[in-house]
């Protein structure tokens, strides 16, 4: 999917929500265990009562690989679920990947064209060849860890490297790379006092927001400062949502409270559609 | 596995030779391909032939997910097949994993518990929540990424930051995390000149050293500033090893080429001891 339909569809739905698919076996309603495949159960459930108010979603590898081959199996079906019954919506292998270029080039393979992403999140912290392979794929996306949302984050990305902290080094030198045009960045909704340096840095990019939520980021602050000329945000959550119920009505509580961040980001496109 | 019974194993073989299994289908024999499972069959051809050759094994995750559902059943296939019948034998997942920590925990218990590995690589880009959650099991490794094999380790691994390149702020910083005895640390063959730094940081800990062979690494420049009281290395070499022949000879020609790198470790290692 290229940058310009994803723009659409997010005007088109009033909404730049992704919506994490986080499955955690001890955390889904007690009934969904007993179908053949329960995580696949669950997950469309939740998207087919979801994806009319989101513009993405965002499986993390992590949740399907703790579960071995099981999980493998329930990461395809929801990726050819998503990909078959709703092409209009963005996919995200959240997988935070990167190796030397022939292994990145195999990694890249395996989402983008086998399970069928639009895109991938990588870590940076091996340079320019462990991300270009990636860049590599046309109309597909990938998605570099910039400024995290978690604590540790404060351990090397906020430091000062050569009078510029790590992340914007991340972001500045990223920007020379072959298809650059093809990145997206993670930036956690925890740091939102940030993120008016980094759209000076990246006006034009799309960035991936986790951290509202359970990891109590918030909304209006990241808008305020994030939100740039293509809209470029895509705001994740993933507890919040799908774990909003753990009875037989989880996904009517998991549509509600993705209908709540509906609305609230509505109104906030609808003003800066009139700035 | 302890960092003890590695040393003893290492004495016992002469041998520091990790062996990477990484294995692409375009790359191994024509007649295995006809193989029910062509990339277990081609790691246990490999495996029997080396076993007695080196003290671990390391697949790279990338190359299995490569082949989703059927490359896991190899992975596990391969682990399962090491841990049952050469139980002696050190095992790494090459992964290169870090997320936030409940995600990592997930990402820890899938390849220490499910897998059965002995170590995983982490990147370590996110910080001390991202690290600590793998650090917690016990007999296990976590194999963190410093000063990596590839060009792009000069992008941010080795700039300055705070007055101390990256990568030994990493060093540093990451002694201090809970349960830091169980880290080992990736760094690159290719990088030899910098072994001398790098030891005085973290003196007692093994390192993976990629990049000999293929990459263009120096085992003597290495071995001369890199090896401690322990040992402290474990040298990996992958398509060296076991691409060396693409016939029927395939195994053989990987145990000659193994035994070339064992018997130059075995000069290695003796001298050492004398000194």
């Amino acid at each position: 999917m290229t940058t310009e339909q994803l723009t659409e569809q997010i005007k088109k739905k009033k909404s730049f929500l992704c919506i994490g698919l986080d499955v955690d076996l001890n955390k889904i309603p007690q009934h969904v265990l007993d179908e053949e495949d329960p995580i696949f159960s669950f997950n469309k459930a939740i998207i087919d009562a979801t994806h009319h108010l989101c513009v993405a979603y965002k499986p993390n590898t992590a949740f399907y690989e703790a579960y071995g081959i099981k999980g493998w199996k329930s990461l395809e079906k929801t990726i050819k679920y998503l990909n078959e019954k709703y092409p209009e919506i963005y996919t995200i292998a959240d997988a935070k990947r990167g190796d030397i270029g022939n292994t990145s080039s195999m990694y890249a393979k395996a989402f983008f064209e086998d399970l069928g992403f639009d895109s991938v999140t990588v870590a940076p912290y091996m340079g320019k060849d462990s991300v270009e392979p990636f860049l590599a794929f046309e109309h597909k996306h990938t998605i570099m860890l910039a400024l995290t949302s978690n604590e540790g984050a404060f351990d090397f990305q906020t430091k000062t490297i050569e009078g510029k902290e790590l992340y914007k080094q991340v972001l500045e030198t990223s920007k020379t790379w072959k298809n650059s045009k093809n990145l997206m960045y993670v930036v956690g909704a925890t740091k939102a006092e940030y993120f008016a340096d980094i759209r000076n840095i990246v006006p034009d990019s799309f960035l991936l927001v986790p951290g509202v939520g359970a990891q109590g980021g918030n909304l209006q602050d990241v808008c305020k400062y994030g939100l740039n000329k293509h809209v470029g945000l895509l705001i994740n959550s993933s507890r919040g949502i799908i774990y909003a119920s753990n009875q037989t009505d989880f996904a009517q509580a998991a549509a509600n409270k993705a209908k709540e961040l509906q609305q609230e980001i509505e109104v906030i496109l609808n003003s800066h559609s009139e700035e």
